[in-house]
């Protein structure tokens, strides 16, 4: 599995996804699921993907070869991020097209489904999901995030922290902790993790990043987030039969790290499921 | 679709589970999903039910008749809790075999999940995951919470923060901190919430409450979780471009609170799955 985020707020964007792709228990490796299409001052898209990777393969590789080609209609043609969205989801639609018939007979799941995050210069920044079947829907001020894979984890702290007006960075810290949070609590999901932060009105990728378990800056925020949880909890109203809280109070014993990761594994038979 | 956890520490058990029952979007109803059976001093056993309501509620009231007509086996026979959940796990099965050939061929699940959680007078607490198959699992010290339902939202706050040591109360905090999540998340699990604390030793049901959104105490614990989040996020670490953190910071924005619930409404079709 895969879990990509995309926030939107009204400092910009923030995009961040894992790395691990499984196409069985036997068969897990790392593979970027962030592909950034910068050419600043004119556009900026980030595309993120979960799903069968040899269709999000294909069309990264689509869209590459469409600018190389110059081709009638690619990244840098529409002059709305929305027409780049219904560009991509076609592309999408015909990478699973491709294969569809095979993959029917085999059993294998062909879809995927993208979030593409960016700006074209003298538009407002956008965030959209596209679907396998090509559609696709915006972010908006009362849904903030955007989400694909395994998403339920990482889910309420976003729901208990991200409004319009939160800050970038606190946006970004939001998304690394959505991650820790899936991390932690399910193997299919895994370091590192590729983070984007697209400033507003800065039509350029602002910050650029790879977080590792051996980034100090990640496990300072993933140790610094599980203590403060724990200093919370235990900060939170008392039961009515229980003394009130004092000073001296115990810490809350942390519960002990997962294992990190399984161990990346040797190549398998292409029905890679990120 | 429902959430319910039972989490082990060394100090007893703490049962949590929402009451929102749904057959369709327009089918919603609340039911409570927790089943006590308490025997003080001889033994005090609860049962938490996810899965088709009418399997759940043809086992409670299977036990509860074996119970009132002393069948050879009934709760109150074994002499260990493992038993006892095996006997639950072969009354879950004959509910479900009673019913499963109709219900095949109207496409309808009737399967359910049960917790059990309790003591026998001369025997440690014990908490038991019985799978629709009538197998269980138990609760370990590596792995002191179980869940059933919508299990996920409410996954890594457990993960973060759970642990034998941690205190019976806390424990209880770090459920409702987990309901909460999962409530403001996923409107298929809704309030009020029941919850169980049993003190290991004490061989009956310590504290039983129902909680709902006019309870002050969950208002407080909820609230008081929100802000507590969104200062935690304030005080993390800064990215290397970002200026020191200040005691004049401002607060992260809160996320609007999701609406509560969606109405209940009239009794449906038989099929309705908690």
């Amino acid at each position: 599995m895969t879990y990509c985020v995309g926030i939107q707020v009204e400092q910009g964007l923030v995009l961040a996804s894992d790395t691990r792709t499984s196409a069985s228990f036997d068969d897990v490796r790392v593979y970027t699921k962030m592909h950034v299409f910068d050419f600043p001052g004119e556009r900026s898209i980030v595309l993120m993907s979960a799903g069968n990777l040899g269709t999000s393969q294909a069309v990264m590789a689509r869209l590459q070869r469409d600018i190389a080609d110059n081709a009638h209609t690619n990244l840098r043609t529409p002059r709305h991020l929305f027409e780049v969205a219904e560009y991509v989801g076609q592309a999408l639609v015909a990478a699973q097209a491709q294969v569809a018939s095979n993959a029917l007979q085999n059993g294998v799941n062909v879809e995927s489904t993208l979030i593409l995050g960016g700006q074209i210069a003298g538009e407002a920044p956008g965030l959209f999901l596209i679907y396998p079947l090509g559609n696709c829907i915006a972010a908006s001020p009362e849904t903030p995030y955007l989400q694909i894979g395994e998403s339920k984890y990482g889910k309420p702290i976003l729901d208990y922290l991200i409004a319009p007006s939160t800050s970038l960075e606190d946006a970004a810290r939001c998304a690394l902790l959505s991650l820790d949070s899936t991390i932690r609590s399910n193997v299919s999901v895994g370091l590192p993790i590729d983070l984007v932060l697209l400033r507003a009105d800065d039509v350029k990728i602002g910050e650029r990043m790879r977080l590792d378990a051996d980034s100090k800056f990640y496990r300072d925020i993933c140790d610094s987030w599980a203590s403060k949880l724990a200093d919370a909890v235990q900060r939170l109203p008392r039961f009515a039969w229980e003394p009130a809280n004092t000073s001296t109070a115990q810490a809350l014993p942390l519960a002990q790290r997962k294992p990190a990761s399984y161990a990346e594994q040797q190549i398998g038979e292409g029905a890679a499921q990120q």
